[in-house]
């Protein structure tokens, strides 16, 4: 898969160790009460939201670019988006659909997330796609996110064969490993020590 | 109701100005996908948990309780908590509850969210309280607490005359809301520009 998505880097061995190992971790998990049962709430989610990943992804992508101050980071900052920066990341983010459902994760994934969070940084946005677009994504989009990216997943999690239970634990066990994510993102945005 | 909770300065004209204004909120409050509906889901909330204020509390305070690596910033750094900080904070996050279901949200009330991050962060951390405890709580536990406030709240919702429905939406205002909150309390920790 990996060399059919440009950028897509996960498991590459030239990416940096993140500054966060496996303990920290589970310190994280247990802050967003993740644990084994959503780890497998998360796999049966993965094969339910599989078929509707494009679906899910022109959702995504029709709320971002509804808003001017959320597609402005797609942009040269002048109204300009860049298609083909926009096209590139939409094939990460489907993947990234299916690596989010597909726990445990271990060092080698949170490798990845610190990536996916200097991406988003000044410290390293643009560069993978040669980006025409402003240099830098503002850490307060990043984490008011995490409500739309967990929200909307709900009636999609619907639409495979689950009792409304199951519906509940995947909807959740998701809503968990976002934040989780999302949190691992920030870390190169703050000085040495807070975050 | 702010003369009786030691360090609930919530409207006081000594505090700060925010360094975000009603239009970043704006901004923000699409980001959430949070509007005039959630404002009503959320003063409706706020009446079903008014009596429940304590249950919830004591919920919170035993998930940080059961954690060692949560309730490590109520303490020394050694092991022991400061007992009257733990309460006097208890006190702040009941009020926090009415505050969060009392919208709309202005300028006044951002002002005590910075506020509340700067409690957070080491700049104003422990002042309020005269407290004996770790000078910094870290950003990635602030961020992952989004899931615990917003996801335990349903419970508690249910206690109502309400219907599922009705529910579900109170929820989501919630979790809108705390999403929305916790991003602008992060705002001192990040150099200026990056948030």
């Amino acid at each position: 898969m990996s060399e059919e998505i440009p950028g897509y880097d996960y498991g590459d061995e030239s990416l940096p160790e993140a500054p966060y190992d496996e303990e920290e971790l589970e310190r994280l998990q247990a802050a967003v009460m993740f644990d084994a049962e959503d780890e497998e709430a998360l796999r049966e989610a993965g094969e339910v939201l599989e078929p509707q990943i494009e679906e899910i992804l022109d959702l995504w992508y029709d709320f971002v670019g509804a808003n001017d101050h959320l597609v402005y980071y797609f942009t040269d900052g002048e109204g300009t988006p860049d298609e083909e920066y926009l096209d590139r990341v939409r094939a990460r983010f489907g993947q990234w659909i299916r690596d989010t459902c597909d726990p445990p994760y271990d060092q080698e994934w949170l490798n990845y997330q610190y990536e996916i969070g200097l991406r988003h940084h000044r410290e390293k946005k643009n560069r993978t796609d040669d980006a025409d677009a402003v240099d830098h994504i503002h850490a307060r989009y990043l984490i008011a996110f995490i409500y739309p990216i967990s929200a909307t997943i709900r009636d999609f999690l619907e639409n495979g064969d689950h009792s409304e239970g199951m519906v509940n634990d995947m909807f959740h066990a998701w809503f968990k490993s976002v934040t989780l994510q999302v949190t691992l993102w920030t870390q190169p945005y703050f000085p040495e020590g807070d975050w």
